[in-house]
């Protein structure tokens, strides 16, 4: 149910030593092929740290073919970022002794994720010791890919991996990865690791599509704290050894499934939550009209607090609504509805039905926006704002 | 040291009963002239509350005369928003019977400002027999411009006032304030309100520039959480009672004197606060963008809780900017310096002094972002994250 759910990978999570907990905090996937497709979706943080540099450069070809890498490193404890041409070189240099652990590969087949405290030199000696014993312990099991999604996690307190097979015409084929992140930035920590991994044949070109679509409709409408950090990675590799070449339709579903339920336990983890909420726009003219309203909606701290106290608050949703330009989302404030859990306690510019209806005790909140305005719709999930949240993010030093 | 610190003005706050704390809750401004002049800066949410409709339409000429009023009524413990076209009736009524009180006027002078509770019509008989108290116990004293600054108090800890006197050549004259607002929507509450007075004597037109340009750089940059009122509303009223005519600079100095310092009022009473934030954001190439990227910075939720926290972490401060896209306000990332509290602890793109050297036990805690891009400057406002916010903002049920 993990990145070793699709054949022709292998994986490993071990105890490097980067981190002082003494948890593991390095992992390694494998890519055996008989395909190398490699595809990318990264932070557009301006401050992008170096392993991000890196990988975005394998991927484009920079290092040797364009959409191919043969293996992952990810390490947490440290995300490598504002580290300088130091940090540079200490990505490349993990990314060459990584291809010399595996053999048969040089360094532009090796992509290098990092996560954990920013603005400090990585511990070299001790992460590349750790490649060494991950590179030992590298299975195809099961527990190979658990150990490598526990490896890659900094303030998650779950391990989050999951696997989709697909049963087509011309064959069975599976999708599977891992994610690490708590729904929104840790302190000073990098929020989210992706690694998918697939038996399907896809070519490079078809694997970026996917990829990006996917993450543009997922993980991308995550956001629980408005926060983007400098170490954003999904990356998606493809082994052809299933044997199957699914359509691009199927592909692509598939590749935004597996993506959504990662997502989604991201945003369950996140720091200090009690309630995930889904805030849904519909009846606006345009998929991306739809995400920019309910993507500002998202970011109200008053909304996020008066969930967090069980306050079906609707006009914190329409003040916050009323923000967003109407040259980006047009509609018309008097034909707005606003339902909380099923119940539509805002409707048509005014009063509907009692908000002493709206049951907001589920995890699980759901907001939904009819603009009246159009046919298009968006999702984005953010959590509720708690004292959890003050206190991991206020009391917690780098 | 309020609105009636200006020659020409007589004011009142008393106890109408829409509150059902019995605090007072109702304002009243009037302009004895021998000038009627008056300016507006309104909220841009879409969900605009009655009484921001037809006093933004009085100073537009809408009613009578462009940039004119004699009176202002202000009333809290309801907003009067989302009220749909009872709501403007009743602000209408509203106007037409103080109007009436005061005698000599119509309605078209009488500008009308309500905070508090939205969604819930207001209590007619109640407001209108409160302005007939209001009218009878107007007066030019400095109490009663402070029973004024009392009575628009929402969750307000304390009511804000100040006033500046300004020597010139030509004479003396005076510009006082008082403002409402808790650094952050209220739950369910309008944010800001501010009434300045002057007995300058200026046009219409002079007003109204002098308004915005001041509000542009002082109100409109506190950012304590995003949030946007449905109701928020600064108004200017001149006098001309001191004979003076000063010069534009003179004019604009004061105005935006006069709202900065009610602004940092402001933000030192935002809800739960226990630092205010000034980021301030230099070497940009223009204000705008230099405007940009502090607002950027100020809405790091992890920022203000690292602040909270006593963290001088310039990780979330970088995190945060780099998120300001590169058409907004370019920069180069290897040039730019963080100064907390006077340390550079991040210089030049790496590390710069130590984080230990910063002191971040002042209420008043100031970030400063040097982009080393151009010559431009801009000051965003902000509060920090705390305990005490998610109390008030989760725990309170409209």
């Amino acid at each position: 149910m993990s990145v070793t759910a699709a054949k022709g990978f292998r994986a490993a999570g071990v105890v490097a030593g980067l981190k002082p907990s003494g948890s593991p905090d390095l992992a390694l996937v494998v890519n055996d092929g008989p395909l190398d497709v490699a595809a990318g979706v990264f932070t557009t943080n301006r401050f992008t740290a170096a392993p991000v540099v890196w990988s975005r450069g394998v991927i484009a070809g920079e290092q040797g073919r364009r959409g191919a890498a043969r293996a992952v490193v990810l390490n947490s404890g440290s995300a490598n970022a504002c580290t300088g041409t130091r940090g540079a070189d200490d990505t490349a240099d993990t990314a060459k002794h990584v291809a010399g652990l595996l053999g048969g590969i040089d360094s532009g087949d090796v992509l290098v994720c990092s996560t954990g405290v920013i603005g400090v030199p990585i511990d070299m000696p001790t992460l590349l010791e750790g490649a060494g014993i991950a590179a030992e312990a590298l299975a195809s099991s099961e527990r190979a890919g658990h150990d490598a999604a526990a490896a890659i996690m900094t303030t998650d307190t779950v391990s989050k991996e999951d696997a989709v097979t697909v049963a087509g015409a011309d064959g069975t084929w599976t999708i599977g990865g891992m994610i690490k992140g708590v729904g929104m930035l840790a302190p000073g920590m990098a929020t989210m690791l992706c690694v998918l991994t697939t038996d399907a044949s896809v070519e490079p070109s078809a694997a970026e599509r996917s990829l990006s679509a996917a993450a543009g409709r997922t993980v991308n409408r995550i956001n629980s704290d408005g926060c983007m950090s400098t170490n954003d990675t999904v990356l998606l590799l493809a082994s052809g050894a299933s044997g199957v070449a699914p359509g691009p339709e199927a592909f692509d579903a598939a590749v935004a499934e597996i993506l959504a339920r990662l997502g989604r336990r991201l945003v369950a983890d996140a720091e200090g939550a009690t309630h995930d909420i889904a805030i849904t726009v519909s009846g606006a003219v345009s998929e991306a009209a739809a995400e920019a309203a309910a993507r500002t909606v998202s970011t109200s701290n008053l909304l996020k607090c008066a969930v967090a106290g069980g306050d079906a608050n609707w006009g914190r949703v329409l003040s916050q609504l009323g923000t967003v330009p109407e040259e980006t989302c047009p509609f018309d404030p008097e034909k707005v509805d606003v339902t909380i859990n099923g119940v539509t306690i805002f409707r048509h510019g005014g009063l509907g039905d009692s908000r002493d209806l709206v049951d907001m005790s589920p995890r699980e909140t759901r907001i939904d926006i009819d603009l009246s305005a159009g046919d298009a719709r968006a999702t984005v999930w953010t959590n509720d704002l708690t004292h959890g949240y003050v206190t991991i993010n206020g009391d917690y030093t780098t």
